[in-house]
């Protein structure tokens, strides 16, 4: 064992555990506490695994579990960026960025080489892994929200369109929960908790 | 789509939330707060890729990230053991088998067989991936743990045999960390956070 490798890796690992204190607007189910970037990745990742029949293409699972596992290590930096937030989301890039740049440091050069690439993939969403982990990135808090009756969208006076644009490319990762998604929106806006923004899109 | 089966996908899925309100023993690093089964889970997978490596046998990594991920599932129903409570440890088996029987039972019959077959495959520690997977079991929260100067060994006057026997086998899963853990007993024993009953055990 090359103790100096093995030290950089516990280091990684260890700086990792810093994740869980990174807490995100959405909720837990049950109308729980807010949910932490950990179990955010934890969640996708094993529905990575149970929802892939429904993939929009082939796809290589076992790298698209590492890019969900990692996706969200940058925001031990950088912190949570509130999809909604626009002040925030203009600066987000450049924080992720240096974010990457000294986390992925920690590690081997080979293994910081490796993780840098996944993390890369997942941002630049043009693979057929990244389009599912992006739907999945999605998806998965679009579930609590709903089971706590759209409450995370209602606190922060969240609109359709804005769904919507966030949306814009879920489809190409899965055109069938896509679908599923968009009934769910509807459901939404009907009870009140998403505001229903169409008919002003239409007149603009 | 089969409507009743992405139900029971996503009945499942849903349920899985709860497994991020199921509190270990263990303290995150900087000595905060307990951590719970979602964030062991996620944190255990990305050192399952990291440290590959140290693998006692070849081992195939998809398997094991997704027995990882899943393992700890039965404590939504059957709650935490902690490794060093004898008493809730009689009744353990028994009450996580109802907890894979409900709980897997929520999916689509192959699904559920699936992650059936995953769980009992770690529960069995038989195969090359299982043993690995055990050996991360511990590994993550011994790391934890000493960085916060052993506290939970502390909190709970836990004693160096008592670690040896839950770890009887981890050098089956990686005999490198294995030695490198024993190091870090040694230390904890040295500062006094890990009791010292090697000389007891002696004379036994």
């Amino acid at each position: 064992m090359d103790a100096g490798r093995f030290e950089k890796q516990l280091q990684f690992i260890l700086e990792l555990d810093k994740e869980k204190n990174i807490f995100r607007q959405t909720h837990l189910s049950g109308h729980g506490r807010n949910e932490n970037d950990a179990e955010h990745a934890w969640h996708m990742a094993i529905m990575a695994y149970l929802l892939r029949e429904y993939a929009e293409e082939p796809f290589d699972l076992g790298r698209t579990i590492m890019m969900i596992l990692i996706h969200d290590v940058v925001e031990i930096d950088a912190g949570d960026t509130y999809a909604y937030d626009t002040e925030l989301k203009k600066s987000q890039k450049v924080r992720e960025e240096a974010a990457a740049e000294r986390l992925f440091g920690l590690l081997p050069e080979d293994q910081g080489r490796e993780m840098r690439a996944l993390f890369d993939e997942f941002e630049a969403h043009h693979t057929p892994e990244a389009k599912y982990a992006h739907m999945l990135d999605n998806f998965q808090p679009l579930l609590l929200n709903d089971s706590n009756g759209g409450g995370d969208w209602t606190e922060h006076g969240v609109a359709f369109s804005q769904v919507r644009k966030r949306n814009a490319r879920t489809a190409e990762g899965s055109a069938k929960i896509w679908e599923y998604m968009q009934t769910v929106l509807e459901k939404n806006m009907e009870q009140g908790s998403l505001i229903d923004d169409r008919k002003q899109g239409e007149n603009d």
